[in-house]
């Protein structure tokens, strides 16, 4: 339908954000007295049928008196409908177009409550809206829908004076793809484990075959990179290396060989004689998943997606635009018809991720894999629940009690193996005891030697002359860290619970109490015990490809595998049994064995 | 803080919902043409300074004369502070309360961009605030600030005539009551399995040995509920029975002796040689779970979340107040000082709710126990996750290889055994041939003669000469059921997936293949096998307390037991390991036995 494009949102909040200055709420009442300033101007929508007297076209002229960006006005439908509301044949229409809709609807009685019906509204919104006005009718009975108007959602029947031209653009369709994702992935879970297996083997054929081309693409990516003058970090991450296209093949196939991660049965209980309950693994359904420059990726993405038997839908960052669209591709092509093409899908331009983020009826998780700031933006955009974090605030704490060439070893690690890796350490705690010792200096001068710049708590900084830190919540993403005194596990504990982000911790020691104690209360997805922050990995966990890291403490906490695009379903078979008010049923609830 | 209270959203948005009839958004530019009627008005306002002419007082003085519900103005910080804004130590006022603030702040420097710096704002807003007008002054360059300050959130500074009455009655803080649940909650988690069974032991023992009290709170609620007219299924429901109180004192003590929950080892692997991963059961952190009518839940629920180491804060209907009230002093008064009442919050007013809604950073769960009305309002209403269902659209398909003997048992137990529960059947789809045989009929008429009225899909309305349904996605919950004839199991597979909401559907067949197919590709919580679909429960499939039934696809899914209050945590022990590159270590992944 030409009206149920999605321009709104980009437009609206664009125009809105920029040109709103002051906001005004206010309820028009047709009466005014004499000696008001607007009441008695003339009105230039006054006529003869006396319309200037009701409420909407009073509203109509006022907004147009004070130049406003938005006009709502609110009726006890929820907007204005091809026929009579109450008929179910009518199709509420989200964006008069004048050249459309004119003499084509049925407006239907007056509104029941107070004057101005539909005709009235009508009419004063196509007058306000090709004035200039932007104006949206809608339910004054609806929770919300003023702030759902303002927010660009697409509540009621919209009148804007260039509706005509916005009737040819809406190309693109987020719930479309995302239902078309949906009903592939559906097919694709009838198919058997070996016909999944043999699409992986497809695509990682297919993609040796189209070597060249995939590097030309790419080269035109780096290119044009370097051309508008990116960062050589940035650029590097893009390039695809020789032998990168038959390593990504390999890895494909890797995937295809590997177990079985869908139907498995993960429970088995007897419910009573003869009906027999599992606990399976299930294809979450569609996921989203946004990415930043790595073409390399999308291969990877895709194929757990086909191996997890999920829709997906993917976009990546607008330097890879032409890699993301070849590899897109060949892997699209090798999708067999009887799942079809639109399992996975592509996303090509920014303006189209709102619209996908509204859609948690459809879409089941969504992953974005690149910056803090990216997975801070996602999260708060979006109901559907987000597998990522947005944080790695990770601690080290050297108890008085450590080996302390141990703990210099790991703080190094923690901190200088990749600094800017989220498991990276960004505070360093220590036991106050080790400030006599000297074993809190040796430590620093260490950390000082790799070129560590150092922050100091209140404490810290104080014994140490460094510099005071801002802030416990900080993440420095570099070689950077804060340091302060604490004194001891408890109180280190509660440093970290009160300023960490709950993602990698660890606790340095020789006592195995104080260790347990460490292990046991603090509450982050991962907790070490003399071990570097740094293994706090899906690949170094043994988990296979690692789909993210998450900090949510629901579905999946920590480095996560394939189990993350997983959820499960209850199977029973049973021989004709029912619960009758549990009057014959004797319940056996016996565990079985996982092998039938 | 006297103006951290969290008046705003009650009070605001009903307000705006009451009164807010039109809503105009507009730049206020304070340049108009000698014939506009605004500017030609004396300005109450205008004063010696020029005042009048910077946009702020302009917008105060059109708030007035237009009598808006809400004036707000952008600045380029986040609002007045209490001091210059730059500086750490400066506070960000809230609400600003005359009697208290004037005088006492420093304004600052005018704001950087524009006329109109911080000090005419706050004398245009006091203008407009003292003469009626609430005003919010709030940032423009953040996002959404307009949006929020409509929906009631707490942005900027808001100016009110009745700033100075609200100062007092702050007394509910839902952010002090989450994060207190949260620290009780992480002392409670310190506790050995013993002493918090020793803690579910004591709740029982209290119980029973204020059954008096409980009682006579209980009746005085009951007795209340009667005058006010209240349905009586409603008032059985809250009526607490003779023996209630210990048989609720009973379950207590048998979630006392369960095996603990927490701390259990799901995976052991060793990472490389002496560093060994675990993933372990742990606590969610904070719950808040919003129930109706029946006191006892509130038992359930509360010890529930002590043996799995959670905190709670609990609503419950405002017709069992009093019980509800007694229940949790009874219960809380059990928790030792070491852990802290605030363990278990009681919200009292249903007010409160949507400012723990927003507490997405505190409160970790969110499940709505009661009509599917509660629960779709609380999914609408927040980004905490919810666990629930709002719909138990369940079908049962007869395929024609059915035993029609089962078939009629299982369906007439499906649709009557309890018709008002979320796993009753709303939907009977029965295969084409069963026309023909005259099995439909057969099951239709027993339908019939137990009272289910039956509407009809367009091919068994016409058939069977039904009233034709409204629409497939409909609950019943009554003696009721829509009927509707498919081609075989694919299209039986196919409406269930339109149609259905993914909780429990059913099928009845000998045919083994066709049963593997219904339950392989059926994409719901629950799917079966000749048995009914009200197996579908907690308590049924063997999982002991029941926390709800989830037709979310993440965290849990379908009935749900006390792991739906659980989360994971990887602990790994090292013996000084570090990834350094991953050069040197070589990783084994193997998987250990549970057992140590």
């Amino acid at each position: 339908m030409v009206t149920d494009n999605d321009f709104r949102d980009p437009d609206f909040r664009r125009q809105l954000n920029e040109t709103v200055n002051s906001l005004l709420c206010l309820k028009v009442v047709p009466i005014f007295n004499e000696n008001d300033a607007i009441s008695t101007r003339k009105a230039p929508y006054e006529d003869s049928s006396g319309i200037f007297w009701d409420n909407d076209s009073l509203a109509a002229l006022l907004a147009l008196e004070l130049k406003a960006d938005l006009l709502v006005l609110l009726s006890d439908v929820e907007g204005l409908y091809t026929g009579p509301p109450s008929d179910p044949q009518s199709e509420l229409i989200h964006t008069y177009v004048k050249e459309k809709h004119e003499g084509l609807i049925t407006f239907g009685d007056k509104s029941r409550v107070g004057r101005g019906g539909m005709t009235a509204k009508v009419k004063a919104a196509v007058y306000a809206a090709y004035a200039g006005i932007p104006v949206v009718i809608t339910s004054g009975f609806a929770n919300n829908n003023i702030i759902k108007a303002l927010d660009g959602q697409r509540v009621g029947t919209l009148f804007h004076c260039e509706a005509i031209k916005w009737a040819s653009i809406g190309d693109f369709d987020a719930r479309e793809m995302a239902v078309s994702s949906r009903e592939c992935a559906r097919r694709l879970q009838t198919l058997s484990s070996q016909e999944r297996s043999k699409i992986l083997l497809d695509i990682a054929d297919a993609l040796e075959a189209k070597e060249e081309e995939i590097l030309a693409e790419n080269e035109a990516d780096v290119a044009a990179a370097q051309q508008a003058g990116y960062e050589n970090s940035l650029i590097s991450r893009l390039a695809m290396k020789p032998g990168k296209i038959s390593s990504l093949a390999n890895s494909v196939r890797v995937l295809a060989n590997m177990d079985e991660p869908v139907g498995r049965i993960l429970k088995r209980t007897e419910l009573a004689d003869g009906i027999i309950l599992e606990k399976t693994s299930s294809p979450l359904g569609v996921l989203l998943i946004i990415f930043e420059s790595r073409p390399d990726a999308l291969v990877q993405i895709a194929s757990l997606a086909v191996r997890s038997g999920n829709g997906l839908l993917l976009k990546g960052g607008k330097e890879a635009k032409r890699s993301n669209a070849i590899l897109h591709k060949v892997i699209t092509s090798s999708i067999p018809p009887t799942v079809g093409e639109s399992l996975i899908g592509l996303v090509t331009s920014r303006e189209e991720i709102p619209e996908l983020l509204k859609l948690d009826d459809v879409i089941d998780l969504v992953i974005p894999r690149g910056s803090n700031k990216l997975v801070s933006q996602i999260k708060a955009a979006t109901k559907i629940p987000v597998l990522g974090h947005a944080d790695g605030i990770c601690h080290v704490f050297i108890d008085k009690s450590a080996d302390l060439d141990m703990a210099k070893r790991i703080v190094l690690d923690a901190k200088t193996d990749y600094p800017a890796a989220c498991n990276a350490m960004e505070t360093l705690l220590v036991h106050e005891d080790l400030v006599q010792t000297g074993g809190l200096n040796d430590l620093i001068l260490e950390l000082q030697e790799k070129g560590v710049s150092l922050f100091g708590g209140p404490k810290a900084s104080s014994v140490l002359s460094i510099p005071e830190a801002n802030s416990f919540h900080h993440e420095y993403g570099a070689l950077a860290c804060t340091v302060e005194i604490v004194e001891d596990v408890n109180t280190a504990i509660e440093h970290i619970h009160r300023h960490g982000s709950a993602h990698t911790d660890s606790i340095i020691t020789e006592d195995k109490e104080v260790a347990e104690l460490f292990l046991r209360q603090v509450d982050s997805a991962a907790v070490l015990h003399n071990a570097s922050t740094r293994f706090s990995d899906g690949f170094r966990f043994g988990l296979g490809a690692e789909v993210g890291i998450s900090t949510s403490r629901i579905h999946a906490r920590g480095p996560v595998g394939v189990e993350g695009l997983l959820t499960t379903r209850w199977l029973a078979r049973g021989s004709g049994q029912v619960v009758d008010g549990d009057k014959e049923i004797v319940y056996t609830h016996r565990d079985l064995n996982l092998e039938a």
